[in-house]
């Protein structure tokens, strides 16, 4: 398990002292037992208030980003996710994907919001495609899932999601290939934001040529998006490779991304179309105007950035005056 | 062919006396035939008004219901629906996803909707998938599909849509697991409503740990949505079940669901969750704040309710307070 | 490489005098090289003002249409699109899904749009699927994919979006069938309409019992769409065809396209179902009710029109009366 934010992988605790319930308490009674008694990794977000209208998850109080860390994990893994909220709002973490049990749903209807200075500690379980008895195919837990309040201002953590109080979740199948840079993360909304900004203070993703680079792509909100990537394409399916030269799934470079909807993929930067500045936008027109729009800068396979690429990154503020 | 009404399943009668055109009359001339000439079932639905804002359909003219009752077939199946209008209204049936031709296109344009105190068979025809003479291969019917008006108020049923004369048609193929409850129908749409209704009178759908559950998502009106449940997930193809533990499709737990757009998927109810309440709503937030949310009830395997999920069932009216 | 405008597929000159800049020059310095040096095909097409709200591509200045002609090719090919700009507003060619550099890239921001009285050349590359170094699988570009301005009234080129200044792209991996017809081309959007049309004076596409038809489908603007056929149903890939019996896909009869989501499919006309007037149609009751509506015309084999189908044509009008 990894946790990585912005740029940066950040080592993660051995677990220690995590009260967790054992599984095998009777289920008609008493307290809800976690979903894995001894977790494989334990990590601790602070909820933190970052202004009047912006709250977010940090690994430490004075960090807390938007999006908040980007949590990856292997199938098979348990992790143990301990929220302390330093904010002045009810706060949760509700995660999408891996399994868990009612204790660690994140809603007030389950009892597992944590209140102003208080903690709670979540577990998420990931798991291995197998067989049932049946001989049905149990699936495994991987995808580009996300997680995010759900208990700020309401049953549904509106105010949270509204505030910036997400992240991304990508969960690996053993042997899945990794990509060569931290994935890009990519929040569209809520409202016409891209990870709660507007062109030109939207996220600069860069990479050099030939390089594996991922995107993860949440929606949140009450709008819904399209996200379009230019010059670039991936397979509509759990990974955006292809499994063979005859697979007969579409290939796409936009996508409809409808609140808590999520997906990723990942390409080879350039690839078949050299460096430069390719813009990655919501392809809904009033969006993108409204300055939903990005840069996925690819350099030359030496780092350096193309002539072409500087002119364009000269270009991009004036080009985008959403400020 | 099985019918479904609510929790019951209902037997069908044998077919008698429904006038069919034979298929094999000359294309060019006369009334168009319908799809097959002797149907395997008939059924009778009732078109009723059920309040000043409300129509329906019933098995009964006393039972119409939103969403009417569940039609469900094998592939290879040839189904007679005869539609007696007893409301005040023209209706009429159209169907996704099955073969029909014009004479069952439940249109104004092709004729074939029915005024008030009339009546009209409509007769919808299933198939397996096969090879057609060039090699390519036919499709087979089954799908998570969906019957609705398509006369009431205007060309396109804008105003029986609008009504709830709505319900699900599930087409299976030969070999399909089937579930161990009724499917549970989950309309999105029209409005912010489920079913047409809001929390918490949305529908708590029951099942016990262990138990294989299917849902069938349509949507209808003028919104988008998202369908989102908590500690569940399925494959996003025809079944929701994986073919294989290599299949690359994509494991979802979120999805954007258009007016007319519908799937289902089978799942275990709680595997490796756990008993409990698990919520289902609509994931763009001004919707599920709105009441677009309800319950997926496991109780234990023993058909106990967990202490856990005793307590969110008695804070599930405080907490969704849209009455 | 076929181009096609309207129902007349229309011969390519070869390429002649089409300066491209040398893909081996260094990528650091100097203006971005072009993504082929030799394409295999050139086309010319003229970007016009319509009237004083419309805009449109045509293969020449007095055909000019929306949508503008179907650009085709096999995966493989190399095409260079020139455009000669005669219209008295800034416009582009931006394309979807297929390979190109910077110098392509039809924005602003890679200083790529055509100033009115104007030329410039664009080359797309199309390649097959193959394997990478490291064994994993590039996919190849088949694709139902689009072009469209991307410069007219801003750096996304909504004003040109908004005026129809777009036209399908389809790239077909070799082996693909072909259709017995020209592509039906649906542009959902901008606004209720399809191809800037209301019903009734939407396309109605012609075809006889038995033939094997395709649509094209492509969404644009700021709304969110459902297309719906009756009477027939594709497979949710890349191809609407099942590869094999046993395929797991969705069948679907009605899908989300949201702007620039693009799809297609191909369907045996009437198959199953047999000739008459099906409908096509937006699923958003608020949009087909505004004419976002047309008709699919299936005639016999014999090329006859039946006389359901001929009164049904009788009724169009009226029964849309959007005009």
């Amino acid at each position: 398990m990894k946790v990585r934010i912005g740029a940066a992988a950040v080592a993660v605790a051995a677990l220690a002292g995590v009260a967790l319930v054992p599984a095998g308490l009777s289920a008609l009674q008493g307290p809800p037992p976690q979903v894995c008694e001894e977790p494989d990794r334990a990590v601790t977000l602070y909820g933190v208030k970052l202004s009047e209208r912006r709250y977010g998850y940090g690994l430490t109080p004075t960090t807390a980003s938007i999006p908040g860390p980007t949590l990856e994990m292997i199938e098979g893994e348990c992790l143990a996710v301990t929220l302390v909220n330093e904010s002045d709002r009810r706060m949760s973490i509700h995660a999408h994907g891996v399994d868990y049990t009612v204790a660690s749903d994140g809603t007030a209807l389950n009892s597992s919001c944590v209140r102003p200075g208080r903690s709670r500690t979540y577990v998420f379980q990931s798991h291995q495609a197998g067989s049932r008895v049946d001989g049905s195919v149990r699936p495994g837990s991987a995808g580009y899932w996300h997680y995010h309040d759900h208990c700020m201002g309401g049953p549904h953590g509106t105010a949270g999601i509204n505030s910036g109080v997400f992240g991304a979740f990508i969960v690996r199948r053993p042997g899945d290939s990794l990509p060569d840079r931290d994935p890009f993360v990519v929040f569209m909304g809520p409202g016409s934001r891209i990870n709660m900004k507007k062109a030109p203070n939207t996220p600069i993703f860069r990479a050099r040529e030939g390089e594996r680079i991922e995107f993860a792509v949440i929606g949140h909100g009450n709008q819904f998006h399209t996200f379009h990537l230019h010059g670039h394409r991936w397979a509509d399916n759990r990974t955006g490779l292809l499994g063979d030269l005859e697979d007969p799934v579409a290939l796409i470079d936009n996508r409809t991304v409808g609140p808590a909807d999520s997906f990723g993929f990942q390409v080879i930067a350039g690839e078949g179309v050299g460096p430069g500045a390719w813009m990655y936008h919501c392809h809904v027109q009033g969006h993108s105007d409204a300055g939903m729009t990005g840069l996925l800068m690819v350099d030359a396979p030496d780092g350096g950035t193309t002539e072409a690429g500087r002119r364009a990154l000269m270009r991009w503020k004036r080009h985008e005056g959403h400020v």
